[in-house]
């Protein structure tokens, strides 16, 4: 992590286009851009003022390269906190390249995956939780997912967090205070109010942890298992649901070979449908590995969809076939009963299935009822978000902090009813604001910076 | 083309990157782009100078899209001389796709390709072949082929097209003002200047055609034709060449299952090096067939590299390979004899092949040799700039507008010779201008600019 240095990227998607962007960035970047670009009227980019544009030529080995498009950014006003030049090309490889040759030879550094928003954060312009939204904001593929990144970019949670820990921090720093008058038996620290502030912390938390299931889903897209049996009209539905949405649909490979999955995105939200075989009774044995599987997708799944077709099925086997389901589903899952082909389904036997509770009846070959199992979609996005916090996390690194914190605070509350000497109490809160301060990277290390950037594109 | 509308489009390579660039331009650039950016302090794009950058946020429908940065260009200080804004965002799939959606709910249309340099050019920015040049030189993976690009673009030839063309209208409005005076039997056109001038023209103009065959195989590599036996060591060869170059090798596929082609960028020209069945007498009537082929795809070549194993051969034999080969070979193609495997070879026999016209000694296991050869390559391209113009030519179409004026100026010639009545003189002298005027575009119509601008990428 040396500062000193000027790096450079291209920061646009490879390949040929109509523009390219590439980035400099670092104490020389002005000086180093001009050793290669002569200005109109040999205009010096070092003598520009930030948030300027100027118009000129990259010349290298005496060689016009490109007519290009160079934007100035002088420290601390840039996406870095350094100076920064971002030259917009001609789109082609050839240019993108001796440019950055060019800029190498000049004297800067060829870029590493996500050091650019690395240097941001060093250099303070935002903290460790925003510079992984930055990455989670470029990846994001819907309204959804996008959101949510976009919430942790602007503080989100961090914020949260950051006012929580520098409370607890005092404390911690009152406590140990109270271990230089040992002798005394002081107490500095309110031991009332230092509970109560912790017992804030944990419900805090505990909310935050619970919204991270919800976070996680809807960044890689809430997963839905339609189990049923093969005649119940499983691409029908689909289809229909893709009609009405005018969506976009992708299909992308599973981990199993079989386990293609179609992504729908319904009110900007992804919705993964995982592919099952058929439920039915079997003697045979290959037959119930097969349902087996069915029911180990169905654990992956926070929606399961039961698909059956009305005219065929009678109530009976369909609420056993539903007990069945919800006997293996995990608590947090709802399963969402669907009777298909209700158009060719006699009134009579559509009153009986009355009686399931939460049933909805559909035509997916005629387009009806489609609109009700899409509320009850969106209907169960709401319900989630109601159980958990307002700011969801959807980082696994988070996550595993915020458990870690939650452990340590517990083992102070402990600390205190038990009435343990300060010095152990101050041990225990140290953990738990080490803990916290991971997750907005107050306190980091370099390996930890590392996996953290890593994840990045070039460029960025 | 309506240049009343304001466009937009993504200029950047789709995908997901660090950064992305979309591109508004139009007369109303400025106030749609402000209908979704809020500006630091509410600042107006509307009301800001042309050549500045400004931070702010994307909203549409009341959603934050992203955090972006504007350039603002006022017309005509811009690429397509009229309001311009380029929005760098982040290169999110989701978000790009977002932009451009709220850009065009606001009342931009989505830019046809190449609608930005049709603009550009219609509103007298550029010329018609320099806007061609901006589609080469967006294309162009190597440095000769970028060069041919970017001196169409600064004007190249197309100037010196102008200067004369100009010239010949003087003269055609001349002849035309004389037939205003047809009974008084005047002559205002000097012939004798005229006949100097078009002479001039038509010198200049050969010396373009010339050149496009030049140009055209530096735009997509010059091909070279190995042949010679199997045993020959064709791809220790390429190997030799490569290593000593540590240029770019690809591998594209050709037009038969057989004939994968291997371009090699040496001094910053790539040359294709086409892939031959071996060469020997043979009674086979199968094998004749692969000879036959050979010996076709020779004809494609424009240097023919004739490799054989100096330890193998007599001087007798490659003598008779040689001429057979320069017997069916064009005359616009150049035979290289080259002995390999020299470092195995008896001084006795390496003395015989002396008497070789131009051979080329190497051992390209030992990579000796080596830079010879290359100089060979690098000899042919400067001879061949020499036969022609310095400016060479790389488009089709010119080629044929060239072609065309040069019918119609002969034409002119022979009538000045057989004195042929002024109204006849300049209908001819109109035809050839109007064949210039085609490759600068002072004339044009709909479906010529169709045409070349359907070539483009979308967002130039």
């Amino acid at each position: 992590m040396q500062l000193n240095t000027t790096i450079c990227a291209l920061a646009t998607g490879g390949g040929t286009s109509a523009l390219a962007v590439i980035r400099v960035s670092g104490p020389d970047a002005l000086l180093i851009t001009d050793k290669i670009f002569i200005g109109k009227k040999s205009k010096k980019l070092a003598q520009q003022k930030g948030y300027t544009l100027h118009f000129g030529n990259i010349y290298w080995d005496n060689q016009l390269i490109d007519e290009v498009l160079v934007s100035v950014f002088k420290q601390p006003h840039s996406y870095t906190g350094e100076n920064l030049v971002e030259i917009s090309c001609h789109g082609s490889i050839f240019i993108q390249q001796s440019i950055l040759s060019a800029l190498q030879a000049a004297g800067a550094k060829a870029a590493k995956a996500g050091e650019f928003t690395l240097r941001s954060f060093l250099n303070g312009k935002i903290d460790l939780s925003q510079a992984e939204a930055v990455a989670d904001i470029i990846a994001s593929e819907n309204k959804a997912a996008h959101t949510l990144a976009f919430q942790q970019l602007r503080g989100g949670y961090s914020d949260e967090i950051k006012k929580l820990r520098a409370e607890l921090m005092t404390f911690a720093a009152l406590i140990e205070l109270e271990l230089d008058f040992s002798t005394e038996d002081v107490e500095f620290a309110d031991r009332t109010q230092l509970k109560t502030l912790i017992d804030q912390l944990i419900i805090n938390i505990k909310l935050l942890r619970t919204g991270f299931t919800l976070g996680n889903v809807i960044k890689s897209g809430i997963p839905v298992a339609i189990v049923g049996k093969p005649n119940a009209g499983k691409s029908t539905l689909l289809n229909a649901l893709l009609k009405e949405e005018k969506a976009i649909v992708s299909s992308i490979a599973g981990t199993t070979r079989d386990a293609i999955e179609d992504v729908l995105v319904i009110d900007g939200t992804a919705f993964r449908f995982i592919d099952t075989a058929g439920l039915r009774e079997t003697q045979d044995e290959v037959e119930k590995i097969g349902i087996e599987r069915s029911y180990l997708k169905m654990q992956q799944a926070s929606i399961i969809l039961y698909l059956f077709d009305a005219n065929e099925m009678n109530s009976e086997d369909v609420k056993n076939e539903i007990y069945t389901i919800k006997a293996s589903s995990k608590t947090d899952q709802v399963v969402i009963p669907v009777a298909n082909k209700t158009d060719i389904t006699s009134e009579i036997k559509l009153n009986e299935f009355a009686s399931i509770d939460n049933l909805i009846n559909l035509s997916a070959k005629n387009n009806e009822g489609i609109e009700i199992l899409k509320n009850a979609f969106t209907n169960w996005i709401i319900s989630e978000r109601i159980k958990s916090s307002d700011m969801l996390v959807s980082n696994a690194r988070h996550a595993h902090s915020l458990e870690k914190a939650e452990v340590s605070l517990v083992t102070v509350i402990d600390g205190l009813q038990n009435q343990i000497p300060s010095d152990l109490l101050a041990t225990d809160i140290r953990a738990a604001t080490e803990a916290l301060s991971e997750i907005t990277g107050e306190v980091t290390n370099d390996e930890l910076l590392g996996i953290i950037f890593g994840k990045f594109c070039i460029g960025k």
